[in-house]
């Protein structure tokens, strides 16, 4: 079971969807039961398998792979609100990326500890298992639900087993590849290429843009 | 004319023997004409077609592109070295990245301009136009001319006329597409990703990983 927190999120929505068309059993998180299930009853409709909303709460609880689809900024509130029910062994998932929009320019200010993902691992309750991944990703391509995704996804994390089933999720939505990043402190060398590829579909003025790599074989 | 400067490096020199095969004219820079005249005559007979070699001043002076394919660290003192022949009008070409090796781990630390290019242009005599491109393309897929180069190479410039000649010399090498970045600032952007290309290279044991777009059109 697969809880998607921001859910309601542009990014969130987009993987949610891809993953009930994979046949997962997706919850929607939101602060508010209301606005989740009402979601939920939309991406349904849009991904023809039923997605369930809940609070966040409640969303975490039922899970065993908690997705975390929100602002950097609001990270902190966030693990408070859901700590409770997110329990030793379950999957935590980041596809934060600490990203500003400052005059008109983008750029990635990584907090201390080095990544969004390494500030998750430090503010999560103990036994959780961190991984980051999705981040490279955009909004439009994961809700155009009628295209493969042509893009490659690392996958960063210091659990081998936690990683392994990310890495199963990721290549469950069609035209993924998905990439062993390594450990979790990785994240800081994958989060910083979101900027590019966000200010490439600003300039291009396209839905996204993606990245695949070569050579790796 | 082309001038690189590092070009006994191992990145310089693929670039040169690459452009030499496209049928560019191309001088190898070095701080030691000895030096540059070896290595550009061991280069000469790999790419088929003269390339030429000499002290950095004199490689400067001879070119209208000159490329800095060298150390971050290296840069302020050749900058130095050059700036008698580096006049008014002449691309200056940034292939730098501000990497770091601590404790076996990679980053990039940009200098407080934000990037090795808008350093560079801090530190260039006026009237140069500064141009970044490069980067994420690996030495040993540079020097393996059997093979075309299958990768993106993104160029950032102020200059419009100056991007588009480098924009022209990415594209004279076989399998690489460029794609225009936009201001020179955004190097920025582009330098912190080959922090991750150079991870992805010695996880997966591969001579190199280059970078592809998926959604520009």
């Amino acid at each position: 079971m697969i809880a998607v927190i921001g859910g309601s999120g542009a990014q969130g929505c987009g993987l949610a969807m891809r993953w009930a068309l994979a046949g997962e059993d997706v919850i929607i998180g939101s602060r508010w039961s209301e606005k989740a299930e009402k979601a939920a009853a939309e991406m349904s409709k849009q991904a023809g398998r039923k997605i369930r909303g809940m609070n966040n709460l409640e969303a975490t609880r039922a899970a065993d792979v908690v997705v975390l689809s929100i602002p950097f900024e609001a990270m902190k509130e966030i693990v408070k609100e859901i700590a409770p029910t997110l329990t030793a062994g379950k999957i935590l998932l980041s596809v934060i990326v600490p990203i500003r929009f400052k005059e008109g320019r983008i750029s990635v200010e990584p907090p201390k500890t080095g990544s969004a993902a390494e500030e998750l691992a430090r503010l999560a309750p103990s036994g959780v298992k961190l991984v980051s991944a999705f981040q490279t990703v955009g909004a439009a391509h994961l809700q155009n639900l009628k295209e493969p995704i042509e893009c490659d996804i690392v996958v960063c994390g210091d659990d081998a087993g936690a990683k392994r089933v990310v890495m199963g999720l990721a290549e469950k939505i069609h035209g993924v590849r998905s990439i062993d990043g390594g450990p979790l402190c990785n994240s800081r060398l994958v989060e910083p290429v979101v900027a590019l590829l966000v200010e490439l579909t600003r300039r291009r003025k396209v839905p996204g843009v993606s990245i695949r790599f070569e050579g790796l074989d």
